[in-house]
């Protein structure tokens, strides 16, 4: 049953990635970065906040993504919004929805955690860019 | 022209409000306390907040009450939490929705902002309950 | 299994709990109040914070109370603070080491968050006292 | 050599306060409230906060209230910021230069720290009043 | 009347840049990394932070200026942190004024935020100098 | 006696303090940095932070340490917590007990400060390691 959790999280973050992008790659990663130290920790990233909170019912993945990185913006945890506009990208967000989101929190944190974002959101824009022309090739 | 934004902001912070509700009063409420010492506040909330951002194309109201009360409830910012459930309730967040979202949070910020934003979506949940009530009375 | 994790979340948990006092009720409180609206936050409450996060290894749970609360005190989250304080003592924290953690954050946080955190603290050591005053009678 | 510390303090702290005013009886009363749990946090904010550093040159004593208010406007800790608008007030900062501050900080906090904070001062500037009103009579 | 606020924020800004220095260009260059993302953020930083917020009465630029580098020491946004340093030394603040708002900071947010500021305000010391030599010879 | 607690700061801060290491250093580096913009920053963090709070009585070292690192993972001042883990390992905390009470933390700040702490973390033990083996040669 606890393989089940870990099954899930793994097929619900799936979802989220693209097997021939920089998002997998980040979130393997990040396991590995975690391997020698705190293993457990990238387990409950899969089986808690994957297998249990991004599986439940009531929000689209698209929507779950845009709270997230509404969340993300709003700490200004960098790496990490880094990822999930990645990951909301995969979800089916637009750069243009996700740059929309960003610019719509101007009246709630301020312009300065949304200018970091949005230099976050360029910079992911110009990898995906970039990978998919070297896959068009 | 000036005018023009105040007034686009004020229909568009009407699509967020209901005229029978306490979210009007909220909102009105908020004007008169700011009257007498910072009356320009609120002009700014109505002519910045919702006359240009929140009238922005690229985002659905729905949408937009999405982002804003999952920066709400990463800040903390509680007051500001309660009028903006009450307004994702006007622009058409389901009940569930809401609650889905902020329990969506809790790999990102964690099990207290958590629990206090529930607590006040709670609140909020009754209040208009108690409103429908006395509405269909 | 999965009944496993909930047991052990529980079973956890009591050991931070006096059964005849108010931070009990405050657990129970939380879950009595998410019942309705958030039935599942009070679940991962149990299953995954205590089930599996304070069942690790490598900490005593005076040392788990004193990192939680240097966090509390940290964000400024008083309900959840004044929790924690309780399940500190009951932990076996004393009163002593509480009060002189949130005093070693004074150059880590500044003097506000100190000083919201001892009134917290100050109302909790009230609290306790008059409950053994009541017990001893 | 110490008291001179404490006794610096205590004075630089009075050019601050009101004695016949509330926040006076706010300093007070802080000392009064850490008396049995913490006294020597109340010892620390006179040596330390208003001996060594509100001692110093170099800052005019309304640019250090402005400071101060800047800060506890953005981290929104409204106990320490209702007392600091008042001691803002005795060293000489205008009811219009405080509200002006609160309102310049829009950009860089967002609209909830804005409000939450100009109702504090709200609240302050009545009490001011009422106390002056009662002086008068 | 809308060129008009955009005509005012550029004004405004002027006053606190410049032209022959790294503030103007790092003003510049905000805007020309936004250009192809999110041209609109650029727009609103001129319109509404400089045309509306930073050209109201009540303040002078260099009280201005010191509230910004006060909130963004507390918030720890460090890049908006290093522009606002340039910008207030050309509004008219001195070196010794900067630093010591943000010592004064240490009693309201402990030393970490303090200590990352003043290296920020470091950086920005050695560039002015370094472009007044040039400009020198 | 102002002499006294510049010494006794200096005494506490040698024991967390490896002498042939590059915690010593980092903070020999902090003062350096410091010493020609604000160096009496430096002069409070010996005084203040280490020659009074750290002084204290009632917590041991470790336990210090503990709430310490704490604080700095839930504020994500990472230049800071980089430090502390340092001081920690220095003041008898073990690798486990660190990465035991980061993980920890998932519950009370979510993943995104615990992932960033944790990369901290692993540098720092890199880093002693690699002096550890330079150091046997």
């Amino acid at each position: 049953m606890e393989k089940n959790r870990y099954k899930n999280g793994l097929d619900k973050l799936m979802e989220y990635t693209l097997t021939d992008n920089n998002d997998i790659s980040t979130h393997l990663k990040i396991s590995e970065d975690l391997e020698d130290i705190a293993p457990d920790v990238a387990k409950y990233i899969i089986e808690f906040a994957y297998g249990e909170i991004y599986s439940r019912e009531g929000l689209s993945n698209k929507q779950r993504a845009l709270v997230t990185i509404s969340s993300l913006v709003t700490q200004g945890t960098e790496p990490q919004l880094e990822l999930h506009i990645n990951t909301g990208l995969t979800a089916g967000l637009t750069k243009e929805e996700i740059v929309e989101s960003i610019t719509h929190l101007i009246p709630y944190t301020g312009f300065p955690r949304v200018l970091n974002a949005l230099t976050v959101a360029k910079k992911v824009f110009a990898m995906r860019k970039e990978e998919e022309e070297v896959k068009n090739h």
